[in-house]
């Protein structure tokens, strides 16, 4: 059982701001900015790869509203909205959620590595691989 | 006219690995690693603020594509899918595009920077102000 499924029970304690159905809103206990909410599926999902559309459609639902309202009530200049699909990528329980962080201008938060170069043709051979 | 508005009239070139009425997704010219995808939406919305749930839906559609993409084609041990709104949060061209970028176990990228805490009742009372 992950840990968020023993929050969904009420077995372990959380800031729950929204919950319905099939989706809960919580505060992230390690916020990377304060607020920082994670939106969580009830049914486990590990990453977007195994989640229907339709769910994910209506987290994404739930993502704009906390957007909204980090927006209107800590008066955020914006959010990052991020999601870590398996452990290589940094997702530290294997149940999807999304991550909301509000952000405020020059907060001297930073989130991007700096960016990379590709070698001549590189571009197009990485296009080649992945056309859908 | 965003960038984005010239890729898609192809005014300026890009890499495209996907393309149907309402979206388009290309390498990211600065890549945080490489095979690093943008899906962005044709219309131009600035931030998931704007945009209708109906085209985030389908944007999420093919983010879910771009990532079983980068797991065959890459061999991707996994994936971080980035919406950055607003340019407090880092968003660079106002015109909504959400971040696919491809992860390998051990590859050395870092996004989140280090968790802060909570005083005493500081969660609650941000529980209380972003309740929805």
């Amino acid at each position: 059982m992950t840990v968020f499924e023993m929050i969904i029970k009420g077995d372990i304690p959380s800031t729950k701001i929204y919950e319905d159905d099939s989706v809960i809103a919580i505060l992230d206990i390690a916020p990377r900015a304060k607020g920082h909410t994670l939106v969580i599926s009830k049914n486990v999902y590990p990453t977007i790869e195994e989640v229907p559309l339709d769910v994910l459609s209506h987290m994404m639902e739930i993502v704009k509203k906390v957007d909204k309202k980090m927006r209107l009530a800590l008066k955020a200049d914006g959010t990052n909205v991020i999601i870590n699909n398996s452990p290589a990528s940094g997702q530290e329980v294997p149940h999807l959620h999304i991550h909301v962080i509000p952000r405020f201008k020059d907060d001297g938060i930073s989130f991007f590595p700096p960016a990379l170069k590709y070698e001549e043709n590189e571009a197009k051979e990485y296009g080649e691989k992945l056309k859908i």
